[in-house]
């Protein structure tokens, strides 16, 4: 057995190691992790069914358990673990035991457990990747003193005492108590001496609807709940309701922190990255800015595209191109301030997709408010400017009817493709925050250069011929 | 007095009446207080300097107390006092004397008390605006027995248990103790009874160096201090030491929301609202874009200005105009980019000023690694499709280099200027969000139509003529 397994191990064909560790005996397999070298031992392991490796973890002798959690923090083990694609890891590692998993985050510092948590199978962003296993755990059948007896004496070494979680024999989260409801509950026991038996457990004053999220719950939702329920923590399970970690509520706002970091970063057309800027090589920041760059070069060559069919009007009316920019510039800031309200609306959960047509109707109204305002400003613009304008002479108002119909056309459209888009890509599940001013800016730029020239052909096609 | 104070009231004369009341005789203050109608009452007594409200509050009987409590809550004082300009209302209104501040937060309703917190001189976005009155105070010569005993009675009714205050016979703060400390004391004398005397005082175990927060520091600073010192609450004190109230770590993650909100709002050249989007009005909404939307427009007038002077160059090349577009957009981009790093960065306190010199340097590397890309590439596409443009023959490659040149240009600029101008803002106290997109592209629009036709002029100009 152990030589088949060094042998597959070897030549990294961890798939049919698994579908083999599966099917073997588990007394074989215990017998070939006493002969296996660390670093073996733990890939092998790591394959192991879930109910399997929790049975072959029990059976192990405390010197081989500890030499096992050891290994998970082996260089060459993660190297090994890491040059798997990440979706075949998820298919090849099976969720950690509960139990394993907890004596594991105990036995790690918090730096070894960030890198040791790619082996334990928790993908980055997710409850499984960021929780401690620093909680107290209680038992329904304790007697409040007893509860805070062991309160006392385990305190100094957990991470939070304000959130006290009641398991039963496996490990299962049964209810969830505060520390002031324990002390509250007290405070009434005392009052009532005399009249009770004055041994109430903690199964009549825990909170049976304890809220959890499991190991892969994304970090985002995970603040979210810790955020809108007001708990200073909140316990994290595995698949069969076994306790194994919990998030507490400064780690919130850690999450708040990088996710509208994200977010920010994305709608500037930026590749995210969790390295701080000073600390990024220049090469790796160039990098995170030009693949967005080439997309909306790209993009912009349909706006040239358009602006080379239109050649002949420019030709013509050379003062149209003055207003290009005005134009392009206009559009592209009143997509983007749409864009940013419903993008943000979105994350922090004040708009949701059903409010879609709700907000193509409010951006309608903003636009054909915020486009008259700006429409009438521009026409006394041109007529101070350019009113007695000796080449244009009275054709001077048609093309500023022009310039301000299409200014009104575009503010209007760059609102409603600036509110809808967000909405369509939260549908798509694609982040939001993709749409921003960017890439809105290129698609408002084209509507509203064929809208001027269309609108120029119409009104001042007399001379362009 | 009674009079004479109804009299300034009416004409609103507050600063007058300010002035007489500073040079009355407590005595006839206190004597006209019981003559005076509600609300000319509580306004009357805000005027009052802080030490003076103190002493004058003590010597009411319990029934005045409490009615001028109750008027801060009046709408027509409200009006009224709203109607006082902001930085006024600051000069008018001198800080309330923390008991009677403490008294009057605990009288009111959390509603109540954000609409009161106007008449109690609390700016917007200050801690003492978002501050809660219910927390534990101790006393330093207490055993840790009477304060777990103090803890059970009161638990219920306060928000947090978990920080405790421990302050002087004037509410002046001496020291924090958080109960898990508590606690481990309670734990560790218990272990050691009959060696010592069994009576440590919560002054012995307290921490002396209590970290505070004043009524009037900004909200973000007091999200920044309960995250960074992982702090469950803060203390509020006023100007002499005084506990006011408490700042929890979950209104921390409401403020890191809402302060992001507003810089992701500026960014996007928005006058932040704090309404939620689908609540507010159209004309709102409209009236927050169209400021920034004007500025730009006129900014914008600028890029109009120079496509005007080279006027000649459009009409003698019309095939300049086609890459206008792209250049304008890609500049916009990349300082958007770039601007959007180092506000986030101020933000979080990953990039402060100090750095100047190393974000030019960094934005003048990564600009001309993404220039250079973006300028290969865009020759090719030039090549390919304008290499055999029958009108322009030969000249199509000096025309390609000068768009490459300008392109080239136009990002290591845009970096310089997305990268500075934060920083800039920063050092001049405005906030570094308004030096995002918006008005970054317009300055790097001008700039690189100016660099583009003067390089055309100059590789381009026999055919100008």
């Amino acid at each position: 057995m152990k030589e088949v397994i060094l042998a597959h191990i070897e030549k990294k064909e961890l798939d049919v190691l698994k579908e083999l560790l599966r099917n073997s005996e588990e007394m074989a397999i215990i017998q070939a992790f006493y002969e296996l070298p660390d670093d073996e031992l733990v890939i092998a392991f790591r394959l192991l069914s879930k109910a399997a490796a929790l049975s072959i973890f029990e059976e192990l002798d405390t010197d081989l358990q500890k030499k096992l959690l050891k290994s998970f923090t082996e260089d060459r083990v993660k190297l090994f673990i890491n040059e798997i694609a990440p979706d075949d890891r998820v298919k090849l590692l099976d969720e950690l035991p509960a139990t394993v998993a907890k004596q594991l985050l105990e036995s790690l510092t918090p730096q070894e457990r960030e890198t040791t948590n790619l082996l334990m199978g928790y993908e980055a962003g997710t409850a499984g990747r960021i929780m401690t296993p620093e909680f107290i755990t209680l038992n329904r059948d304790m007697t409040i003193e007893q509860a805070l007896a062991k309160i006392g004496v385990q305190a100094e070494h957990k991470e939070t005492i304000y959130t006290l979680f009641v398991t039963d024999s496996s490990k299962k989260l049964e209810g969830v108590l505060t520390l002031k409801g324990l002390l509250i509950a007290q405070g009434t026991k005392a009052a009532s001496i005399g009249k009770t038996d004055g041994s109430s457990r903690i199964g009549d004053i825990m909170s049976k609807n304890a809220i959890s999220v499991s190991t892969d719950t994304d970090q985002e939702e995970v603040a979210r709940i810790l955020h809108e329920l007001d708990l200073l923590a909140v316990p994290v399970v595995d698949r069969e309701g076994r306790i194994v970690g919990i998030v507490t509520i400064d780690d919130a706002v850690d999450i708040v922190h990088e996710e509208t970091t994200e977010d920010i970063e994305i709608m500037a057309a930026l590749t995210p990255s969790d390295k701080p800027y000073l600390e990024t090589h220049p090469l790796r920041l160039a990098k995170n800015r030009i693949i967005w760059l080439m997309v909306m070069f790209f993009a912009a060559m349909l706006t040239g595209g358009i602006l080379d069919k239109f050649e002949y009007a420019i030709a013509a009316i050379p003062l149209l191109v003055i207003f290009i920019p005005m134009l392009c510039d206009t559009g592209g800031n009143s997509g983007s301030q749409s864009a940013t309200l419903i993008i943000r609306g979105l994350a922090i959960g004040e708009v949701t997709p059903k409010d879609f047509f709700k907000i193509i109707w409010k951006e309608i109204r903003v636009g054909l408010l915020v486009g008259t305002g700006l429409a009438v400003l521009n026409y006394l613009r041109m007529m101070i400017f350019y009113g007695n304008h000796d080449i244009y002479g009275d054709n001077i108002i048609m093309i500023s009817v022009t310039v301000c119909l299409t200014l009104l056309f575009t503010v209007v459209t760059a609102n409603i493709v600036g509110g809808v888009l967000p909405i369509i890509a939260k549908k798509c599940k694609i982040d939001p925050a993709v749409m921003a001013a960017p890439l809105i800016t290129t698609i408002v730029d084209a509507l509203s250069l064929i809208v001027y020239f269309s609108i120029a052909m119409w009104l001042l096609g007399d001379l362009m011929v």
